[in-house]
């Protein structure tokens, strides 16, 4: 559409070259901070870790993290060191950086220029959108654990968020009996109307005997010895609620309770569509500027 | 279950019937403000206005508005006026009034006897409930007023709110092409991952030529001079937002536009349901206090 | 597309109309037999009783019944009779009239010209999409006729044939506890895979009395005495089978059970998505033939 | 629930295993033909390949297929050959033989000495079941093998057919945008009711270059030549129609087109879920037996 809007995608995984080929669908895009050169970048324009570009860019697109240091671009596919004070001159007077989870040293090094920088991890369609490869690469775990379908098992997702909700979304097209257990009584008259049974956490302890499945999706141990005690001796438990997560680890262990942590899933099971979702989410926040200037 | 606890339904409509129906199948419950005692009170207590009861009761439930004036209970089923003073001697000590948009004038009238005041309306999960029936309604009136069936219709719904959320769930099981149009990003996201398609409002004036029905659920004028321009001659407008509502009435009238306005569907299509929410969302609210207490 | 091909449209209520308009909108077609020209026919030319045409037709369709008496056109929108043989001299030489449920004494006038009539009716893609129409309009009684939503309800859907599939999709979109029974196992286990549960009618007996709401699509006396009998005194019965119809209604009636006896719903609640499914089925069987000749 | 009725399970691999223990949760069970003791059998009785029993059987449920030569049970899991002529004596008078797949051979075996053999594969419901684990199979296998979520991309399912039907719930759940190519019009009218696209066979050849996911469920050579010159270059062809299957592999490889042929997958990737199915469509063969019988 509009080859005058230039970007500098610099470093991240296969996730960042499929921002990259994305973004170049429509603008002209730089992709920079990847050694292998023979990696598809569509109709990004692919640029080594020197980043002599012939041009001043828009919008530079740093990684998610963005920076595992403050210091250098998180570029795990380039041998060199990309420090992140070299980005600044390659961007045009006003231009913007994207980054995710844009630690204070990264975001500093770029305000002392006049830049800003703007988080696309604090979007909450990224966020919602993120929930869907989370969604389905937990189910794709439990499909390869069980020796059962997923139809017909009884299932249990603790929690009524964005990768509960989607979860929910997908184990009834699958068949699963599915209960949500929460602690807000809005949240579970919301696992009704999406055709759940609800159990609301303050009775969990009895009734967490009666499912094969378990996800959580919360960031706090639900699954404590009490509960782990309860449970049938053949459930599988998916937990993805990220660090400290929602499992006692040890006495899953030692009461032979099999846990799979799965954490990261969206880079690991859907790198693609992970890397469009952040395309998608900076287009937008670039067509909301447009509207609010208008 | 437990018939040591007392409710004393005071007013209302056929919803609130059922509210104290749904009560007495676990509680001891009294009902006045209906001066025909041949509607069918299930377990419940006939009283009539002079509400002689031969104990003081727990928990007193008025309903949805609790007062039109701030005076006298909204008791539309009752010929004489019942003083909202009348209910405060009926109490035992430390018992709690609920009751639905209750007013400021009727608030200050308990507060004087220092009893405590519920607004059952602001719970978060009544209004979800409520949604069901509104949705259900609104779907009802489609199909009455409709010459063709409801699949395969292009259909419009504004905002994805609780109303749009159901209406999409129901809509979808009929086969119906939906489209949903909201300004923020995180809502599109959610009506694509709920199966719809998404245009955002800026774009809305193009897109609203296209749809056989539309729904609003959004409290602003969203079907203005010029969109209500562009629509296609046959289309039919459903608008569930409260007053002022979200259609230019006049020029939709000038035009020709087919727009029904359904307001207060809950009590309408479904009163019985909508009673039932009421006692649902009290008992909530009553486990609610008995976890705190542990 | 095809101005070349040539249909009349001779008789039938508002859903032939919408066969003609439908039609019109690729192909030249006639509309003949509705005394009121101001109906919008689109683009199809109107045409009155008398079939003066200006020109010879490749395609007559009638309506559905294609005659009640096997003499005259089935056209209750004409006071002037149309006498079937008039139709005959309309037709090019190898033209084909196509007609619903086309009696015997019809067929034979056609077949002693030499002439083909292939009956839409009998096609299984018409059914199909006439299970739609049906499948809405019982489920707008349901709502019509109950205070309470369908949300949360117990369902019984006798049988699982194209009315009950339909049925069970859009009942799982409004929420509804879906039960269904059947003789063959084959059909519980599909009724169990699209969610609903399963109950032989070896025991239906038993199960009977546990349903609010009752979908009889089986021609066959499913509601008898003994069934009747049991079922909950506030339950409704909605019965979609044809004469003679699946409810004992002397004893229904005598029991104070309420029954609506559901017919020919499509013509009624859908006569435009009736008209163009009648419409779509006669361009599949002209697309089936094209490919068989090639 | 009645331990009168005494069943004998003789060979198979783990879904033999499943199915006996289905049986034994209500019948007494005895299950050979497994040479490791130490697999949970439940509440079945292990016996080794001599089949001593303490009493004749009821019913001997042999596995799928039956027996691969027509002269020794099919018993992977056995070091020791147990002819099928050992098993006549071990059956109570009247008793029936159960088995999947049964060869005319192994059936004289038993017809010779008056026993009657049911093949329990033929039973329409046992292979609508078996559809589940095949459609989630055939689902695992494309997230394993995407980089991309399932949701959002164009998948196109050939046939619809029992695997189709099932394939077509999980992809909606999962968000896939969803096409059905199939010859007859009764097949593209149910896929659009169930909410996909639909295509004509005769235009697939155009249509086919669309996809991002190609499942074949039809048992002849839909991706021949023409039509895999056609598709994209990172389409994954997942095939699950039996030998010789529905793709030009030659060609396939010579594009370096990705395809999967995945056959026998319930026993794969449920064994569980396989052996309990089995085990149900026994016991509806013998409640139907009793429902003749009364």
């Amino acid at each position: 559409m509009n080859k005058d809007i230039t970007f500098l995608v610099a470093g991240g995984d296969l996730r960042q070259v499929y921002t990259a080929k994305k973004l170049a669908e429509n603008y002209k895009v730089y992709a920079a901070g990847f050694d292998n050169n023979i990696i598809d970048f569509g109709n990004a324009i692919y640029t080594d870790y020197k980043m002599q570009l012939p041009e001043l860019v828009d919008y530079i697109v740093l990684p998610l993290p963005a920076s595992i240091n403050g210091v250098f671009i998180n570029a795990p596919f380039c041998r060199n060191n990309i420090p992140i004070s070299a980005l600044a001159p390659l961007l045009k007077n006003g231009g913007t950086v994207f980054g995710g989870k844009i630690d204070p040293s990264t975001m500093k090094i770029f305000s002392k220029c006049g830049i800003d920088t703007v988080d696309y991890f604090e979007r909450e369609e990224l966020n919602i959108l993120n929930a869907v490869p989370t969604a389905e690469g937990a189910v794709q775990i439990a499909m390869e654990e069980m020796a059962t379908t997923i139809y017909g098992q009884k299932v249990l997702v603790t929690g009524f968020g964005r990768i509960a909700k989607v979860l929910v979304k997908i184990l009834k097209g699958l068949g699963a009996d599915v209960t949500i257990t929460a602690r807000k009584y809005s949240d579970l008259s919301w696992a009704e109307i999406y055709g759940c049974k609800a159990v609301h956490t303050s009775v969990l302890d009895d009734a967490i005997s009666g499912y094969d499945l378990i996800f959580n999706t919360v960031p706090a141990v639900i699954l404590d010895e009490k509960r782990l005690e309860r449970i049938k001796s053949n459930t599988l438990v998916i937990d993805l609620a990220s660090k400290p997560g929602g499992v006692d680890f040890d006495t899953a262990g030692r009461l032979g309770v099999k846990v799979v942590w799965a954490l990261s899933l969206p880079g690991k099971v859907a790198p693609v569509t992970s890397g469009e979702i952040i395309a998608c989410t900076i287009l937008n926040i670039l067509k909301e500027r447009r509207y609010t200037d208008e």
